[in-house]
Parts: structure tokens; C-alpha cells; sequence
């Protein structure tokens, strides 16, 4: 993901913030300021996504989040399909906040027989169904949650049936022509940063305090 | 997360595949191609995390991993908490890879009783007890699945009891204190973030098609 594309997301936060504490207007110093980039930066990505707006008394919030909203939705149809009702599969399947941001996994998919008995709101379907689904619901983005073993495999399949975008849960890079975007979110991999600063900041206390030690010790 | 350490995760990945494959020593050149950046990139990388070996014949990949391994988990102690059980917290509790990683999730909390009747291998206590357990098993790491409404409430509850790092999974921007490491991990953005690229894509072919139509038509 762009960079850019990330302070879009994190600006769009701070608006749904703002405008659920009643605010109308910001000033790009507004969401500089609440983002830790500077204004200039702000307007910079508003351009680049072609986010319009009366900059001299301010953005309206709801036109700000109506023309990011354009960005992701553009086409109406943004049908997914999910592979793989693991434990993830299955918390990603009932993830409410997709359907509420206009994003429809219209099918599910597993190799498990005991798991295509999964009663919940999507349809769970053996593999054999894939490309009937992804051809009848036109679907161009999938969620990879399968083991690792087999992330590759599926990946391939799915690109063979048009999939061009993948967000992929198993912690492997896949393999894919340039044409196909992946998103790898790797669990592991957020949990180790997180562990990796809040270590290096113990270390960095350690020494300072050490520091204070000697110089209270005063030879 | 900075940019340097997520081509650390990166080239660890390659590592782990390349083991796979029975390579046994690797150039940074070698990683540099299968990562997408210059071999002066990797060992830049490799200097700012300490990470040392033979360049003159290559590294050996085993080496390398171990070195990474250190970086995550110096102290012995990676004792998480995870707060709230609903579907998403209920599959991170099971998710096998942490532990597997050395990551213990060692309790996990929910408001609602019927959710502490839960039995799988983790307990699940009530929030009541969340200062005696950080305190008893020296829990500096949470990872928190809470809805949205309560996240910032259990935030300042977590800081409060000495937590120092947050893998944050409700979509909501925490404002904590400066010595606190937040990781968000929004869902909806990275599904967005694909689903932009895809459509991008599908326009500018579209447009390319169109041009070539244009070519075609010899006015």
C-alpha cells in the first residue's frame, strides 16, 4: 500500500472522528495536526486522489468522506469472495464492518466437507464451485485464508479465474504476475513490531537509567 | 510500523522460503531480487538491526534467521494479553503461528459472562481481573479486538496497568501517551486499499482499450 494511500485512511479516520464529536469543518492544519504530517502534505495527497474542496474557509467533513468514499466504491460492485473457514476464514466471514463499507463477500470457500455445513449469513462451497461463483457474481477481489501449505496453489487458481486482487492472511509471499495486487496482512509480523519497539524501549530506559546511576555515584 | 523493519519481515520470509528449498547460504543480492530493492538496501537494513555475517561468501541463511529471531525475542518474556472475545479475538486466541513464534497469549477478557464460559486452551477472565494478571505474568504487549465504542476506554485501562504496546484491531485512532507503541491493523482499509488498486487498474485498461479503439476507428 502507497504511503499516500495510508494518510488517506488514517485522514479519513481522524474525519469520522471530528464528525462524530459534531464538528462541520477542518482546515487541512486541522488533520496535519491530528496526523503528525504538516499541511502542505495534507493537501499534497488531497490532490493526488483528487480530493477537491473550498480550502479557503475550510473542507466540509461530509464532502471530505463523500469523495473518499468515491475512491474505494467508485463501481457498485465490490462482491469478494473468502477462501478458506479456518478460525480466521470464519471471524472474517461475520466481520461486520465490510458489509457496513459496502463490501459483499457473496461466497465462501473450503476444501473441508464439515466445513461447507458452516451456517451462517454466506454460503460456504467446495472448491469445485470457485470459478461458476467468481464468473456469476463478476468478482475481482478475494480473501486468502487458507493454510500457508496451500496460499500458493489458491492463489494461482484464483488468478486463473480473473481474481486481480488478493488480500492474503498466510504468511507467504505468493507468486503472482504483475498484474495482481497483493496485501499481505501477516499477524505474526504486527505482533513482532509492537514486541520489537516496546523492547527496545525497556532496553533504552535500562541504559538511561543506568546513565543516572553513575553520574549519581560520583566517583 | 517503520519502513526498515517491514524489509526485515520481508526478507525473513524469503529466508524461511529459500530454507525451504534446501539453499543453505544467500547473497544479499540474492535477497535484494526477491524483494524488490537494491543488495545496498539490505545490508543498510542489516546494519541498522545489527544483523552481521560473512558477506565475502554469502550469508548463511540460518544465521541470518537466528539473528532475526533475537531481534523479536531478546527477553524470554512474550507474554500477551488479548481483550475481547468476540468472533476476530476468539480466532486470534487460537491462532496457532504466535505460539509458534514464541508469542504466549497467556489470558484473555471479556465484559460479557457468557463469553468467560468460553473453554478453549486460554482462559477467559472478566475485566475485573485484568491488573492482577498484567501484574503476575509482567504483560508489557495486548492485542485489542474490543468493539470500536469501547476501544479507547480499555486502551487507557491497559496503559494504566504499564502496558507499553498495542496491536489494535478496532478501527478507531487511540490517543495514548507517547511511550505507548500502537500497531493498528484495520481491516476494512487493507480490503479498501485493494480494492482501489484493482479498480485503477480496470480504468486504465479501460481507458487503453479505448485508445486503441480510437486508433482503430481511422476517423
Amino acid at each position: 500500500m502507497k504511503n499516500s494511500l495510508k494518510r488517506i485512511f488514517l485522514y479519513r479516520a481522524c474525519l469520522v472522528r471530528l464528525k462524530l464529536m459534531g464538528v462541520e469543518k477542518v482546515f487541512s492544519l486541522t488533520l496535519a495536526n491530528e496526523t503528525g504530517v504538516t499541511p502542505d502534505q495534507v493537501r499534497k495527497d488531497f490532490s493526488e486522489f483528487n480530493i477537491r474542496g473550498n480550502k479557503r474557509g475550510g473542507y466540509y467533513i461530509n464532502d471530505l468522506l463523500e469523495k473518499m468514499e468515491k475512491l474505494f466504491h467508485a463501481n457498485k460492485d465490490n462482491n469478494i469472495v473468502l477462501i478458506g473457514m479456518g478460525n480466521m476464514g470464519l471471524a472474517l466471514s461475520k466481520y461486520s464492518k465490510f458489509v457496513q463499507r459496502n463490501m459483499n463477500i457473496v461466497a465462501t470457500f473450503d476444501i473441508d466437507p464439515f466445513k461447507q455445513k458452516i451456517r451462517s449469513g454466506i454460503p460456504v462451497y467446495s472448491m469445485s464451485r470457485l470459478q461458476e461463483i467468481i464468473d456469476r457474481f463478476r468478482v475481482k477481489v478475494a480473501i486468502l485464508a487458507v493454510p500457508e501449505i496451500s496460499a500458493q496453489e489458491v492463489a494461482d487458481e484464483l488468478t486463473r479465474y480473473g481474481i486481480t486482487g488478493i488480500v492474503n492472511f498466510a504468511p507467504v509471499l505468493l507468486k503472482v504476475t504483475q498484474e495482481v495486487i497483493i496485501n499481505n496482512v501477516n499477524l505474526c509480523d504486527e505482533l513482532e513490531s509492537v514486541i520489537y519497539y516496546v523492547h527496545k524501549q525497556m532496553n533504552a530506559n535500562g541504559s538511561k537509567n543506568l546513565e543516572l546511576l553513575y553520574k549519581d555515584m560520583k566517583y
